[in-house]
C-alpha cells in the first residue's frame, strides 16, 4: 500500500511528476493538495487515473488522518512576478508547508523538495556547487522565495540531522516547457506568449544575464529517477539542470527568428536579476548517471511554442 | 494609548528590553509573550509594572482581538545547543510566529525584529557591513537559527515593500550579561558557570575564534534608542554590536585568571562555529550617533559573574 501526497500538483512541474508517479504499478494513492494560486486544474490530467484525488486547499492547512509513505512539496510559485506580488503567502506555502507536511510522513517515508537555484541568488563561483552557499540579499525583493527556499531546506536537512527524517532535496535550475502559465511571466513563457500574439518582446536589461534552461521533460526525468527509480539513498540538495548556460537575448532572438513580426525591445533590468546561472553537476552525474538535459533550448522552445498555440488558441489565456 | 506587544520578554534580552519599556510615560499596556522555553518568569521583573502583563505561549499561537502599536520580535532560542536541539520548533518561532505576530499590527505601528549576526554565517569579509550577503550553509547544523532569522528578515522587508509596513531590524553580535540561563550553553555564561563550579572551562577548537561581545546594558541601549528614543526613521537593518574583536580563549583566559582553581580544556570544534565575527559599525554611528559599547569584556564579565554567583547560589541551576 504505498500513498503518496504531491502538494503543487497542478503546478508546471508538478503536474509533470504526477504523471509520471501514475506510471508507477506500486501506486495506491496520489493525494494531490493544490490551492490554484499558480497552478491550474488543467495541468492535472493525471486526475483522469482513479487512484488519484485533488484537494483543493492550501497546503499550510491540508490535514488528515493518513500518513503519506512519500510526499513531494512542490507548492511554491516560482515566477518572480507572481511571489513578488504575494511575498508573505510564498513563504507561507514552503515554510508553513512543510512544518504542517512534516506532520503527515509516515514513519520511515520520505519527504521530497524542489529547492531552486535561486538558493545561490546571484553566483560569484559558475558553475554553483552544492556546498556554494550563495550570495542572496536576504531583505531583497527576490527575498522571499530565495530564502523560504533555503529555510525549508535548513528544516529538512536539521529533521534529518535530528530525528533521521529520510529527505532528498533537489535544486532545479530554471526549467520551462508546457503546462507553463501564459501569464507565468518568466523568459521563455513571456517571450513566446508575446510572439505568438504580436506583441513586442520584451527584455530585461541588456539580456546578456545567462541561465540555463533545462526543459520540462528532461528535468521530470531527473526527478523521477533520483526520487524512486534509480533507488538512490541520497538526501541532496542535489542540482538539476542544463549545464548549457545560454544569454537571455540569445532565446529572445531565437524567438523573434521563429515570429518575425515581433520587435524585441529593451525593458529596465529587474532588481537584483541574476547576472548568471549554470549548475555544477558533478554530484548529479554520480548519483543518476547518465542523464543530462538531452532536449536544447532550441527543440524546446519550439514544442513550447506548439503548446503554447494550441492552449492561446482555446482561450486560456488571462 | 499605546499599546505594545513583545514576545520573548521572559528572556535574556527580551527581558532587559521590558525593563527599558517601562521607563516610557507613554506606555499604556506591555503585553508579554513567552512560552518559558529557553525564557526563565524570574527575569521579568517588569512584571511587578501593573501596566505589564505575561501570556504564557507560544507566538505562533498568540491571538489578540486588540492590535498593537508596536511589536518587538525577541522569542527565539539563540544559543546553539537550544536550537540545535529543537530546530524546527525554532524556526516555527521565529517564521511562523513572525506571520501570526505581522496580524497583530495596528494599522501604522511599527514591527521590531532582533535579527543576529549569524546571518552571515561564517564570514569572509571583515568587518561585516549589513550590505554584506553572509556565507550561511542553509542544510547545516546551524541553519535552522540562521535560515529562519535570514527568512523573517524577508518577511519583514518583503511587508515594507509590498504593504507598506513599518520595520525595524537589529542583528545582534554576540551579546552576553546578566539573566542568561546557566545552562545557556554559549562561551562566556558556559565559562563562567563552569569556573564557578570549580569544573574546567572548556573551549571548543583552539579558540582563536574571534567574537565581539556586547554587554547587554549597551546593546539595550542601542535598542532603546534605535526603536523608540531617537525616533529614527529607518528600517535597518542594522548591526548592534562591539566592534572590538576578541578571541575565545582570551576571554577564557581572563575568566580562567579570576578562577585559578578551574583549568581550561580543549574540545573538538562545534561544526560549522564561524572563524570570526565583527561588526561594521558605519550606519550603526550615523542612525545613533555617539553610542557605542562602553563596557568592555573584561568589566562585563566582572558584572556576570557577580550575578551568576547569586543566581547559582540560590539553586536556579539547571
Amino acid at each position: 500500500m504505498t500513498r503518496i501526497l504531491l502538494a503543487g500538483g497542478c503546478g508546471f512541474i508538478g503536474s509533470h511528476l504526477a504523471d509520471r508517479l501514475c506510471r508507477r504499478g506500486d501506486l495506491d494513492e496520489l493525494v494531490v493538495v493544490d490551492n490554484l494560486w499558480t497552478g491550474r486544474r488543467e495541468n492535472l490530467v493525471a486526475l483522469s487515473d482513479p487512484r488519484v484525488s485533488l484537494v483543493e486547499m492550501d497546503v499550510e492547512k491540508f490535514r488528515s488522518d493518513q500518513k503519506f509513505d512519500e510526499i513531494y512539496h512542490l507548492a511554491s510559485p516560482a515566477s518572480p512576478p507572481w511571489y513578488m506580488k504575494e511575498p508573505l503567502r510564498t513563504v507561507s506555502a514552503n515554510v508553513v508547508g512543510t512544518l504542517n507536511l512534516l506532520d503527515h510522513l509516515a514513519e520511515g517515508g520520505v519527504f521530497c523538495f524542489t529547492s531552486t537555484s535561486e538558493v545561490y541568488g546571484d553566483p560569484i563561483v559558475s558553475p554553483q556547487p552544492e556546498t556554494y552557499r550563495g550570495s542572496v540579499d536576504c531583505t531583497g525583493p527576490r527575498s522571499s522565495y530565495d530564502e523560504s527556499k533555503r529555510c525549508v531546506e535548513a528544516i529538512l536537512f536539521e529533521a534529518r540531522r535530528v530525528y533521521g527524517t529520510r529527505i532528498k532535496v533537489v535544486r532545479l535550475f530554471n526549467v520551462f516547457g508546457t503546462r507553463t502559465r501564459p501569464d507565468d511571466g518568466r523568459a521563455v513563457s513571456n517571450f513566446i506568449t508575446q510572439a505568438l500574439r504580436g506583441e513586442p518582446i520584451t527584455v530585461f536589461g541588456d539580456g546578456l544575464q545567462s541561465r540555463s534552461w533545462g526543459y520540462i521533460d528532461d528535468i521530470v526525468e531527473a526527478l523521477e529517477r533520483y526520487f524512486w527509480l534509480d533507488g538512490v539513498d541520497h538526501p541532496g540538495p542535489l542540482n538539476i539542470g542544463n549545464d548549457r548556460e545560454v544569454s537571455v537575448i540569445e532565446v529572445a532572438q531565437f524567438i523573434n527568428r521563429m515570429f518575425p513580426r515581433s520587435q524585441i525591445r529593451f525593458d529596465p533590468p529587474v532588481p537584483q536579476d541574476p547576472s548568471n546561472r549554470r549548475p555544477d553537476l558533478d554530484r548529479c552525474n554520480r548519483l543518476i548517471p547518465g542523464w543530462r538535459c538531452k532536449v536544447s533550448y532550441e527543440e524546446g522552445v519550439i514544442r513550447t511554442v506548439e503548446w503554447f498555440t494550441r492552449e492561446l488558441q482555446v482561450g486560456v489565456a488571462p
